[in-house]
């Protein structure tokens, strides 16, 4: 049965801003950075990753090389050097992530993760795994702070969108309210994007970036909702699937 | 004659996001806080203020105090003590202001002044000199940063639509192109908004703020479009009408 006392949805554009929102401590915080970060993490665990360890900077990631650990990770969309395995989606999806522990760092993604790793919850959010992650959200019944992982500290469309749409389930299926401006442009943003998601992100400038780099194959599957029920949740100083801690 | 190539504009929501603007110093700076700060500099313009003299803290304020200057000032909304205005633009209306030179500090709107300071040109914008400021960009050809000054260093819908206001300006009288999500974001925002901007941002977490402490009566002058022509620059430190330079 639902409480009668509501609870707060409010969304952060950019790590940039994160250290200005108060109410970290008591939020769950979720991740997001749906080219391709996050999309990425969920698509690993829902091909069964047992371990994801994401890091900041290049140094310690090739630190874990050494040690004989799996990397990957990219700069400004590019493979990095080294890495066992590209930064698609679609390079979560082999048999070789099958119960391995893989280290990560990517331009934003592994940025946002950073700033927000003293909190007491941090979740990761995509499109792919939307309705989980809502479910999840509601079944625990805090308050809720999206984080985007943005583009280098700057506000991006396809992170706000998506929390445009947890915004629309959350607040049309359990107790949130939003009294966040950015959260509000979220969900508006959201309300011209949802029917015709692909046409309205062609305008986006991280779409271009990806484009000029021949990667935006996936983005039709980055944009795809409930491919998967996994949930990431940061642990210590990695993620794990939700239901295995 | 209009120029062949096409000038980027850019839109920062916040100060926090300033710093990751890399076009800053090709760029004019157009600082933005509709309610209240830039509104109410406009409006002292407009009624003959010779000089606006704009300082980050309350310590800086209370010196030009005690040096004989004129203060104005609020802090969350509040008038700060020993102020000789108030910090709303009707308190700047009438012939105490002609002629004078007024120091000012506001809880966001001077925030943004002082990161952008040492920007080679800064304008200040408001729905109030809407055109005249749009005219003013197209006169000068170059690229343009709407600044924010949002609220407390998090994203604000009535700063955002004005951004969405200047944007709809530029991209139809003139070569202007957005390649920002923020700036194309907050163009959807003003499409949504602009035939009932009242009602808009009657949903905006600070004209509650505003409401709670009665502040709200200037609300729908706020949100006026070109009442005046004047153009308040920042030159040295201070701010003055563009055609007295």
């Amino acid at each position: 049965m639902k409480k009668k006392e509501f609870r707060n949805l409010e969304v952060c554009f950019s790590p940039a801003n994160f250290p200005f929102y108060q109410n970290k401590q008591q939020s769950i915080i979720v991740i997001v950075d749906i080219l391709r970060a996050t999309t990425a993490i969920c698509t690993a665990f829902e091909h069964g990753v047992a371990k994801i360890i994401p890091v900041a900077t290049l140094e310690e990631i090739y630190k874990f090389k050494q040690s004989g650990f799996l990397i990957a990770g990219e700069r400004d969309g590019k493979v990095i050097e080294g890495a066992d395995f590209g930064n698609s989606p679609y390079n979560f999806m082999g048999k070789e992530v099958w119960n391995k522990t893989i280290v990560i760092t990517t331009t934003n993604g592994t940025q946002a993760i950073e700033i927000a790793k003293n909190c007491s919850e941090i979740l990761v959010g995509s499109f792919i795994n939307l309705y989980a992650l809502c479910r999840q959200l509601i079944k625990e019944n805090k308050d809720v702070i999206i984080l985007c992982a943005g583009w280098k500290n700057r506000f991006n469309l396809e992170d706000t969108i998506f929390a445009g749409a947890v915004a629309e389930i959350l607040l049309k299926e359990a107790n949130y309210v939003l009294n966040c401006d950015s959260a509000m442009a979220s969900l508006d943003l959201w309300q011209i994007a949802k029917n015709d998601i692909m046409g309205y992100i062609e305008k986006s400038s991280h779409r271009h970036r990806l484009k000029k780099l021949g990667l935006d194959d996936v983005l039709e599957y980055c944009f795809t909702r409930n491919i998967t029920n996994t949930i990431p949740v940061y642990n210590d100083n990695y993620f794990v699937e939700i239901s295995k801690i």
